[in-house]
């Protein structure tokens, strides 16, 4: 196959780029069907005479953006997932193309979800085909407080039964938003009032709601590089330019952030995928970026209750002295993410708008489990869980830590000081991180390298060294699980 | 106060339009500020020179936008709870504002959702202060299978408690799916697969999903008139211009569907809020229109559990031979709205478009209630509860239309053959519906009118005859409740 591409040697605009572009558009006028395989980078290279690492850079943008799939070692093919923005006559009703094919039909109504909208996922891609999962960001199932936590959904279903008929406060049950601002205000040092939080479907929703409220078409929105891709393609499909500012050991490097930026998402207590705690000074940074750039900053906190070395840094929002951090929380990390409970604690100038978009988005949340959680909040018995956990957790990344060092010397362990999971970089001679998955995957153990594990790297340098790394994710794994594992796992890579 | 309008009486647009516009871009750039109040019509139509019905009717347009707010008899006002499209410097951050007034911060990043992005009030706007709701669409507490619904819960968390800590398939609970594939197919004729099905948080989950798909800023969009302010509140937030189709006694008057419009959002089972069930041919009609238009019908089906004087009119769905139709379906009205379950059947078409939008909204519903619910139907539990409340609802129902005729004979029935609320028309010479909710409020008793009600009437014609109509939810009161409802509402009207 032979693409009609049409690259200018001294464009404005880089070789990669025209490329990129060209293909793009192929994809988008559907020129190029979903599911098509691309040519070899060697032989379009050729055709274009540009060098064949100027191709690799382009597919590899694709990939990224989601047009193209990467299906090694057979080759890259237009992505099948694929949300036409602009469906052939009859293709979106098939139906109707089949029936009336000579008729006078109408065009279609398009659907407006951009190239680039496609889902991330965050439900284990393995579950039930490997036995011992390091997937990340999964609490262990068996250390749910099932009895206590039956008996406060049956006290609250046998209390106010009434509440299962009627529509709930859309800013959430009050109960529970009270109990959330305790919370966040002794383990996170954020002082705010029920008035100010949001309850929400998960920390995803939350996303949503803003990304809908901030982002029009172009907005530049600062991310991590890599960044949380549940993020970033929510930001995206929303119209973003997503300006990537690059990651080290401790995060976001922020005098990196772009002065156009109006929004930047961060995640400073565990950074998603790589694990670094963004230092007090970056902190500062960020925050008078903000504040010189009049934008608004979203701390993602998604697993900040596990911090094991050290007392815990304070979230960013507690040196918000300027009201422009919105700090989103959840509960999918400490009790489970079938329960859908996240929250936001918000700016004051964006409450109103925020709760307005919850009514219109789906009126509230369901109310049984918010009260459940409200009362074991309340009564103690969330913080010593919490307890618990973090105790267990930490045996377990240390006995992960020493497994790594006796069996995977050569592996480089960081982001190991809180959170769920730590990052291991693998040496530069070993195989690619894909092929480490897939005979992982063999030997019943999953590991995942940065896309996998829905970290999304916007940098698309093929030799980048984020993409000689594996995410280990030790919460739901004990420690005679995590030996058997990095055992098969050494198998599986010698 | 004196407004700088500048109406020409030649010019291309009417009057009022001039006038509608000129106010709304006064509120739009701040000029008239939040809480404002407007002044007389009276005064303002005589500064203008024009007539005050011509006045009347530009604030009634404004008043349906959610740019003004009639607090009657004080006054009209510009809408407090407006989200304003282009904060003025400082207004995003009222923090920053006051701190570093001299300083050179940049333009907030503005809110994008336009001036109309009011939220519709679900919860009853009178909970504690009535004795006696006829808020609409509201089933009787006292009639949910608490027992049951309490055991379904504790058996799911004890047998399959590990998917408390997973995140579930976005597409919803496949146990849940096929028993909705079931009792769709069983109670409205509905042939589909539970690849077809998607669990969303309500039904308005599912119109803001479908409208994040299908519509683009100036698509056009017909809808009832009057018709549920929760479905074209959100369609307006898109930015759809919304095209009035009227109805009349069977529903939407079908030969009245504009050309050009790319949806059309219908509730053909009891029309919102008037009550009528759509006749077969205009059913045709609906279909044949969006065939020639090549365009969707959203089909919201919310309280079609409840026919009860013939057998049930199958969905419009179960008519779609052209994959056209997306029909709308919930538990709020027979469980609970508490719940937050409702689902979709979708064209072939939607369905990974809808699928992928969910993931990207919110990654799931949460697992608990899903589980117990799909338990609940799949053992017949939730047929037989609909039939008891199907037996109950229609002794309600037959009791309110005897004891309305009996104490308010002057009033007229409409829409009583299925759903949870009547409709009544009061005669032109009684008090306007405003002042009766506020007279039936002082006894006790809540009734609300169409705007009060969530009924959003576009024709702003002020003797429109939906502007003298009374809804009355009658699910939740028991016969002597009615009795007692009715004898005070009497006395309120006296």
């Amino acid at each position: 196959m032979q693409l009609p591409l049409n690259i200018a040697a001294h464009g404005s605009e880089s070789l990669q780029q025209q490329i990129t572009q060209q293909i793009r558009s192929l994809i988008h006028d559907g020129r190029l069907a979903p599911g098509a395989r691309m040519p070899a980078t060697r032989e379009l290279a050729s055709d274009l005479g540009v060098s064949r690492n100027t191709v690799i850079a382009a597919f590899q943008r694709l990939v990224a953006e989601g047009c193209l799939e990467s299906r090694e070692p057979v080759g890259t093919f237009v992505a099948q997932r694929i949300i036409i923005d602009r469906p052939a006559p009859g293709l979106a009703h098939p139906a109707a193309a089949v029936r009336h094919d000579t008729g006078a039909h109408r065009p279609q109504p398009r659907l407006r979800l951009p190239q680039h909208w496609q889902a991330h996922h965050v439900a284990r891609p393995h579950a039930g085909q490997v036995a011992l999962d390091f997937w990340v960001g999964r609490p262990d199932a068996r250390l749910f407080p099932l009895r206590t936590w039956s008996m406060l959904l049956t006290r609250a279903l046998h209390s106010q039964a009434h509440q299962l008929c009627e529509y709930g406060d859309p800013q959430g049950l009050l109960a529970l938003r009270e109990a959330i601002v305790s919370h966040v205000g002794a383990t996170r040092g954020i002082a705010t009032d029920a008035g100010r939080v949001l309850i929400t479907n998960g920390i995803q929703e939350g996303l949503s709601l803003l990304a809908q409220l901030l982002i029009a078409p172009g907005v530049e929105v600062a991310v991590e590089d890599p960044c949380y891709m549940g993020a970033s393609r929510v930001f995206a499909a929303h119209g973003a330019v997503l300006a990537g500012v690059p990651v080290d050991e401790q995060g976001m490097r922020t005098q990196a952030l772009p002065r156009r930026a109006a929004l930047a998402y961060v995640t400073p207590s565990h950074q998603y995928p790589l694990g670094g705690t963004l230092p007090l000074t970056r902190r500062r940074a960020l925050l008078a970026w903000a504040r010189e750039c009049g934008a608004y900053v979203l701390e993602d906190d998604y697993d900040s209750d596990f911090f094991y070395d050290r007392a815990p840094l304070l979230a960013l929002k507690s040196l918000d002295e300027h009201d422009q951090v919105v700090y989103l929380g959840t509960f999918s990390k400490t009790l489970g993410a079938g329960l859908r409970i996240g929250y936001m604690v918000l700016p004051r100038s964006l409450c109103q708008a925020a709760v307005n978009a919850k009514v219109m988005l789906n009126n509230s949340q369901s109310w049984l489990e918010q009260a459940a959680l409200a009362a074991f909040m309340a009564e103690g018995g969330y913080e010593q869980h919490v307890r618990r956990l973090r105790r267990l957790y930490a045996a377990r990344r240390d006995h992960l830590r020493t497994a790594l060092a006796q069996w995977l010397p050569h592996w480089q362990v960081q982001g190991a000081g809180s959170g769920m999971h730590l990052v291991a970089s693998v040496p530069a001679d070993a195989a690619p991180v894909h092929e480490m998955e897939r005979a992982a995957h063999a030997q019943g153990v999953g590991i995942y390298g940065v896309e996998r594990g829905n970290g999304q790297l916007l940098d698309v340098a093929p030799e980048h060294p984020w993409r000689r790394i594996v995410l280990l994710g030790y919460a739901s794994l004990d420690e005679p699980q995590i030996s058997d594992a990095l055992l098969r796992l050494r198998q599986a890579l010698a």
